[in-house]
C-alpha cells in the first residue's frame, strides 16, 4: 500500500495504473475510518480495480460553526483498516495542495437536491461537497466511486454532479452500517458522552416505527412523520431539527408515502448532530 | 480521423489512447473552424499528444436574446480543415449527450474572473462556458487543453478553473490570429456586411493606439482608455461596450498601465459584437 500526499505524484500513480489497463475505484472519506467505511472499501475491492482511499477532512464544506477543528483525525488507526481492507493507494493530501492559492474561486454546485434539508440547515455545505469530489475526481479519475447511503442526500447530489458534469464514473451506494443496537456508524459518534451514546439510538428507532406503520398500511407522511417526531421527543438529550419522507430521487416531500421513498432525520443528541435514513 | 458523436464512445476512445501510454491534447471549438483554429490545433499537435478536437455549439453559455440559432454550423468544412491539420479525433456530440436528462442542475463557476467585462454583459455566459469545459475535461481527460488569447477573459477564467478544481490539466494559450487589416479572426465576422467588414477593422486599429502610446510613454490608463474610445467613434457603424485596461491574471482595472497589463474591448459593429484585446 502506497501513501500519496500530493496531486502530482497521484496523478502519476494514476497514468501508471490506466497504463496497465486497470480500472481505479475510488473511496473519498475525511478518515476517522470505522466499519461503515470498510463496508465501502470492499465494495470497492470487488469492482476488480485498483483501489484508491482519500483521506482529507475538507475545510470548505464545514460551516463556520461546525465542528471542523474538532472533527477526529486518527490517521494511524486509518492505515491500520486500510492495510486490513486491502487499499491500493491512500491519497491524503494536505490543504496547500487541495486549495492551491489559499483559496478557491472556482466551485461546483448542484443546485436543485442540494437546497433542501442538510443544504438548508448547513448553507455551502453541499457547494463544498460538490467541489472536494469534483477536485478527488479530477487527481483520480476513477471508473467507479463509492459512497455511503448513510449520507443519503449527499449520494443523491454526487450522483446528480457525476451525470451533469459527465464524468464516465459510476456511482456505487453501500447500504448503512449500524451497531448491533441499530445506530448507524458515524465518525462524530465518538462524539457522544455514554448517556447520549445510549439515546442516540432514538434516530433508528424512530425510522423503524416509520418502517413498521407503513408496513400496517399507513401511508400518510404527516402520520409517519409525526409519529417518527413523538419517538425522537421520548429521548431526553434528543432535539428534533427535521424529519421527512421524500421522493428517491428527486428529494422532495410526499404526502402519500410509497415503497422506495425514503424516511431522512437529523438529530442533535447534546451538542452532537446525528442523521439517519431509510428506504420504505 | 476518427468522428466520435457519443460520450461513451469518447471514453473508450481515451482509454485505449492511454492504454498506449499516450499523452493527449484537447481543442475544444464550437466549429465554424477558420485559421484561428488551425493555429490551436497546430500548438495541439506539437504537444506530441493524440489531438482531439471537440466541435459543439454550447446552448447553456448563450443567453436568450444571443445568437445561439444563427450561430455559424460548417461540419463539412470543420472536417476538411481537421484533415488537413491531422487532428486523430473529432468529439461532435449531440445536445442529448452533453445535457441527458434535457437540463443540468449541476454547475461550473468561477466567482471572481468571471464577474466582470463579458460576465457582467452576458450573465450565465462563463458558468456555461466553464460547465461545459468540465464536461468536456471530464469526458477527454486530457493532459494539455489549447485555447486562444482572443477570448483573453474566458481563457484567464478557464486557467483559473483548471487550478481550482485540480485538473492535472495544462491550459496552453495561442496568440490571435488576424487578417491582414488586423482584424482578429472570428467565427462571428461573418455576420458582418461588406461596409461593417471594412470597419471592424476599428478594433485592431484602437489597440494599435493605445500600444504606440504606450510605447510613447503615456501610460495613464484613463488616457489610454480615451484614445481608444475616440478611435471607436470614427466608425460609424461602430457602438463601443467597454473598453479597459486590466492586470492580466486578476482581471481588474489599472489606473498606471504596465508592459503585460491587457488593453481588452468589445464594440457591436452593427448588429454584431465583437470583442479583441492586446497584452501591452
Amino acid at each position: 500500500m502506497k501513501v500519496i500526499r500530493s496531486a502530482a505524484e497521484m496523478h502519476e500513480a494514476v497514468a501508471a495504473v490506466k497504463r496497465a489497463g486497470r480500472r481505479i475505484a475510488l473511496v473519498p472519506t475525511m478518515g476517522a475510518l470505522h466499519e461503515g467505511h470498510a463496508a465501502l472499501l470492499r465494495k470497492a475491492r470487488e469492482q476488480n480495480a485498483a483501489v484508491i482511499v482519500s483521506i482529507y477532512v475538507n475545510p470548505t464544506q464545514f460551516g463556520p460553526n461546525e465542528d471542523l477543528s474538532r472533527y477526529p483525525r486518527t490517521f494511524d488507526a486509518d492505515l491500520t483498516l486500510c492495510i486490513r481492507e486491502s487499499v491500493d493507494v491512500i491519497f491524503a493530501p494536505t490543504d496547500a495542495e487541495m486549495y492551491p492559492g489559499g483559496q478557491t474561486t472556482a466551485w461546483v454546485e448542484e443546485q436543485a437536491l442540494a437546497k433542501r434539508l442538510e443544504g438548508e440547515r448547513r448553507p455551502g455545505h453541499f457547494r463544498g461537497v460538490c467541489t472536494i469530489v469534483a477536485k478527488l475526481f479530477n487527481l483520480t479519475e476513477p471508473h467507479v466511486a463509492v459512497f455511503g447511503q448513510k449520507d443519503f442526500q449527499q449520494l443523491k447530489v454526487i450522483e446528480r454532479m457525476t451525470r451533469d458534469l459527465s464524468y464516465p464514473i459510476q456511482i456505487v451506494p453501500v447500504p448503512t452500517v449500524r451497531e448491533p443496537d441499530g445506530l448507524a456508524l458515524s465518525s462524530r459518534n465518538q462524539y457522544l458522552s455514554a448517556e447520549e451514546r445510549a439515546q442516540a439510538v432514538v434516530l433508528y428507532r424512530a425510522l423503524g416505527i416509520a418502517q413498521d406503520l407503513f408496513n400496517g398500511g399507513e401511508h400518510n407522511a404527516h402520520r409517519l412523520q409525526t409519529a417518527m417526531q413523538r419517538t425522537i421527543q421520548l429521548a431526553p438529550a434528543a432535539r428534533l431539527d427535521y424529519v421527512e419522507i421524500v421522493e428517491s430521487e428527486t428529494l422532495l416531500p410526499v404526502h402519500e408515502a410509497k415503497a422506495g421513498n425514503v424516511a431522512l432525520l437529523a438529530v442533535h443528541i447534546g451538542k452532537t448532530r446525528l442523521i439517519d435514513n431509510l428506504i420504505l
